[in-house]
């Protein structure tokens, strides 16, 4: 069933290529992934979603990457352990491997590198892997399958990231409008649409958000033309790189899915499509989109959402008498 | 696919009836819901994920009761809005629909009722239902849905308890290896699993524990024989009724998936199936079973665990720009 229901997903972008494809647009369309370990994406996916990997035991993955919500949870920043107010944006997970790297700063190379971070934040999971490494190893079930899944005796906590990045790589979200446009399917999109992604083209967003994820693949300075008054205190890639000229530099953001990725911005400070496009063409672009202008391309942003990721949600193995019990009120 | 799932789950009760059915028996097998109505099950599915139903946006139903865990969030008492600590532990949804009344102490008079307490509890929820109606009523394929189901042209606080409701009803566990055996499989369960169960009825757990769900049919004294000293402050019936009687009396639980839904008690208090079989065994009938005794009814109780619902996770529809943003972190 899960295995049918993974490649009925994938299929569909094949069945989409109608006639004859676009070419020479500067987005394509999404792939579905390949050289997937569908034992590592099962196990992966249970622990997306345990929350005994946090100190609460309250709080998983899908806490603040919500795949009923685009994969984010839909608040300007996200709430951490102890209901501590997280310093930036929840990126989606959605499509989040076609990244160049992970976080707004891009401070993890890979998905990777990126699981095994909020569980050991104090402002997010605020757990410590090691912890997290002895509630998995004292439930049996989890025991037996990471053995099937690696075969190895003990666990460690490069395979439970690998296993977690595994179960995210599958989530990714072809068969949009767009794509099908792409694909050949010429009524997939409405005049407006068509002339909304002229428009895009043409002023100049697709310098930025283009390729498969329409973004993703570079880090740009969030306010070229004129400065962004950002609601946090973050500055961006430069806490990476240690270079001045880094300093409001952020990974420019995926639009797939991006009418059910609101509020928008790495502070989350625009809580409509109609604003982000407003404030991305007066500071990036020096331009100011009439309102017909800013509808139109908001159209097209909305025909960039795909088949989300259709899964049986999973049943966690119980806790044995053995596992550390989480700590939600406790210092 | 939901149908069929859905429908594949319960014909294993039939097929699990292969011999001479357990006759006198003072538990039953789960019976599959009926007169469910599957449009209002998957609208309620949506409502029961849907954090916006909350102030913060980030606490659905499936926050407290997750059914990846059995229903339940697994630690003593709950974190509620700004982390606040909940008064009592969160009993299972899972065949919740079997209880004779809602919440601990019954103050629900069935699932409907009790689903627009913790929305608008500024201890859980912190929401409150008109607020709840504007964010449902701003958002165009809820409207839309809720037109499908109820043929109304506007959503009230009914039709979402009710929807909610309908999909709880769902959730039975039915095809445990003890139900197995009561429809006549001999050897569903193991000869020590046999002894459990005979202890179990011959101690007197039985008295309270029976019925389809064993448990969820009555309301009684926590510490019949000696005192129960809680770690909680509640005083449970009697907040309802006024009598003085009923203080500390609370509704027998169900232990149906009972080594799924620890910790124990209303307060959350026993960390073990040991330590809470030992606890009842002296408090409620007097009664100190041996370690080798205890272990037979551990083993016992671990055969109700039955199929847990399995059914595709909900992609919630996205608000619209008209829709109130949930406020995590104002006052």
């Amino acid at each position: 069933m899960k295995i049918r229901t993974l490649v009925a997903s994938l299929m569909v972008v094949g069945v989409a290529g109608i006639s004859v494809a676009q070419a020479n647009e500067p987005i394509s369309p999404i792939k579905p992934p390949s050289q997937i370990n569908l034992g590592m994406v099962e196990l992966g996916k249970k622990l997306y979603f345990d929350p005994r990997l946090s100190k609460s035991g309250i709080m998983s993955c899908n806490s603040c990457h919500n795949l009923s919500m685009g994969g984010t949870d839909n608040i300007p920043t996200s709430v951490g352990d102890k209901w501590q107010q997280g310093p930036i944006n929840a990126p989606t997970v959605l499509n989040s491997s076609l990244n160049v790297a992970q976080f707004w700063d891009g401070r993890a190379a890979d998905l990777k590198a990126q699981a095994g971070g909020p569980i050991a934040n104090p402002g997010e999971m605020a757990f410590t892997h090691t912890l997290a490494l002895n509630v998995l190893e004292s439930i049996p079930q989890y025991v037996r399958e990471f053995k099937v899944v690696f075969g190895k005796d003990k666990i460690d906590i490069d395979q439970v990231t690998l296993a977690i990045a595994e179960f995210e790589k599958t989530l990714v979200t072809p068969n949009s409008r767009f794509d099908q446009w792409l694909l050949g399917k010429a009524d997939a999109l409405t005049a407006d649409e068509k002339t909304g992604y002229k428009l895009f083209k043409e002023s100049g967003c697709v310098a930025c958000h283009n390729g498969e994820a329409v973004g993703g693949a570079s880090f740009q300075k969030m306010g070229v033309v004129s400065a962004y008054k950002a609601n946090d205190k973050v500055e961006g890639r430069s806490a990476v790189t240690g270079k001045d000229a880094d300093r409001f530099n952020y990974k420019v953001p995926t639009l797939r899915n991006v009418e059910m990725t609101y509020p928008y911005f790495h502070d989350g400070a625009a809580n409509t499509l109609t604003e982000a496009v407003d404030i991305m063409g007066r500071i990036q672009l020096g331009k100011k989109f009439t309102a017909d202008e800013n509808a139109k391309v908001v159209a097209f942003l909305k025909t960039l959402t795909g088949d989300q990721p259709q899964f049986l949600m999973p049943i966690l193995p119980p806790s044995s008498d053995k596992t550390p019990r989480p700590t939600p009120f406790s210092k």
